[in-house]
């Protein structure tokens, strides 16, 4: 992975891939600094009228359904479909999924009508997605990964020809075939706001710049991610000045720190 | 005041409650920062169809009016009636009420309503609903708190079986019955956007935590919050510096600090 | 320049103009913050219903398409021709025009109905709105200042009675007669979000406390902020502490610093 992965962030930084976010209101800025600072380009647009042209130009488009509203779902379809018939990748992150029958049933819309290539959450999220009966307590998740739902994971995966990635003490990635685990990250990326989203949209920025591969350009964005985790908090442990070491992180790691640093197997 | 804030902290870090936050779009981001900072668990919803689910799940109600819409209102009230027939405390916060008819009608419509647990908001705010000829520019206020207003503040308290709680260079927190004044916090908090906002954000978390005393809990929170300012201006009193430092000190302070510094009466 | 930037920027933090914001939700926290830090007074408001009222207070308005949809285009329609009527400068950011229909249309209405008093945008943005055939890459800019675009981006000045305000590697300041051009500013700048919204709003500060020359306000606007992000990078050049740093800068920068290290002719 390493090797990939250095390959991977320096494609970014040297095409600058557009990345067409439909997200929430909550990280609409955190995202946009975070897609800018690995040297992504990031688009934040929602209106139904420009969401065709709009995800046209992209080469990636994340679907986060964190502050949902009916309009925004029409839109997020639109634009799912749109980038389905151009071959763009999907990246949905089912915020708050299994909290309330909106989320559950945005997520259900969305997978029906469009083809996801990569759904990002954590792991009561995913799970209340194949499971009625689990339960989100808000936005964070209120289960551990277990090998029985890695085993849940790998069948929706197949089932529904994407990848599923999940976020959590140790990170799981599967297209149903590879399965990929990752190491890197550190507890206080829990006390940010919009550091699961931001993960959302790395990852369609190394979806991005891979042709094949979206499990093996996942795990590669899962392991960056969390490694820029591991060395910002290097420079401190607290959410204020953690947010801003975090950014330089994303900003400035490549080949030598991924080298040493990477934990994706 | 020492013990109980203390105690107050330490439970919202332990059981870090769910706080349902409708807010306005500049501060979602901030607002989720500081109630992650200190230990409780944010969630920004507003779509009407998942509102009593929601907020069901909550142990306290934010309710934000500074981008407010007629869509939102209608939300605001339902997640309110819903936090009533819960028992949740309800968080006002009416931004801006006093410099349009649309806040201070929006204001007013939640609290025919619903039952507010505790309406904080600066001076020129508080009295603008209590006295229709007072005018506020923008979001910021025009007034200082004087003998005279604190009376009609106690009224309002009175009249409206909630807590008054109004930020300012000394803060004045009253139940009608009970009076808190807080001489913690900085100028420089003024100088950062979404920092009463916060204030509102972390009177909620305290609120959920208390089972009866209302007043006290909002007097805690308060000391807290401008405890945290009054260290954080030691490391910068530049608004930049100052936002990380902020963060990081509501993160970290505990007893200790709590201790030397908090000043309630 | 020197003279009158060092005045301008006095008289913003004693006077604390309020601009009224209609902006797009990826900004509103940053431009809020942004405004508060050179010591304006921001309000964010965009609901139809409070449109006269809120920007009748203010003292500038800004006006920015970044994620238009069609209520608030009305509502940004409202409140330009209220500013107008009272005579307050009136400041366009057209992000993302030429990416979309939708965008493009959205400035041409705005500029029919309205008389804008600075267009501020990056290349391609400006020129997409001259000349159909010019296609904007999401909302940076895919071009670079030809003497061409000049004698364009002079002739939309004077056709729209309005100041062009082009960002870029070297700024461009016209009002069809006069001519300044700013040197200030570091790269880095665009690898944060909301840094050229931000600009357009502290534009909008410059101009509310300018009488008649809003080229020279605009341009003293520019070379300002360009002054703050080049003391900034001396403090760091990556995107997370840079964005801190920043707005330390547009906090303490006087005249001192103004003196020394304004580039604009």
């Amino acid at each position: 992975m390493i090797p990939y992965t250095i390959e991977a962030i320096a494609r970014i930084r040297q095409r600058a891939p557009l990345i067409h976010n439909i997200t929430n209101f909550v990280v609409m800025n955190s995202s946009a600094n975070i897609l800018l600072a690995i040297g992504a380009s990031p688009v934040m647009a929602h209106c139904l009228a420009e969401m065709e042209e709009m995800t046209s130009l992209a080469s990636a488009l994340v679907l986060n359904i964190g502050t949902i509203e009916e309009d925004w779902l029409e839109s997020m379809i639109l634009a799912g479909k749109t980038a389905n018939t151009l071959g763009i990748p999907v990246i949905l992150d089912p915020v708050g999924a299994g909290a309330t029958r909106l989320r559950t049933e945005a997520v259900r819309k969305i997978m029906e009508n469009c083809s996801v290539t990569v759904l990002r959450g954590n792991c009561s999220e995913i799970l209340s997605l194949a499971a009625s009966d689990i339960k989100t307590k808000g936005v964070d998740s209120t289960l551990s990964l277990s090998d029985e739902m890695m085993e849940v994971a790998k069948q929706m995966a197949i089932d529904n020809e994407c990848v599923i990635a999940i976020s959590g003490e140790e990170d799981f990635v599967t297209d149903g075939d590879q399965v990929f685990r990752v190491r890197n990250g550190q507890p206080i990326m829990t006390r940010v706001t919009g550091t699961g989203c931001g993960l959302t949209a790395v990852t369609a920025a190394f979806c991005a710049v891979e042709e094949k591969n979206m499990a093996k350009a996942t795990a590669a964005a899962f392991g960056f991610y969390g490694l820029c985790g591991d060395l910002a908090v290097q420079a401190s442990n607290k959410p204020g000045s953690f947010q801003v070491a975090f950014l330089d992180q994303l900003y400035s790691t490549g080949a030598e720190e991924i080298t040493r640093y990477l934990k994706v197997r």
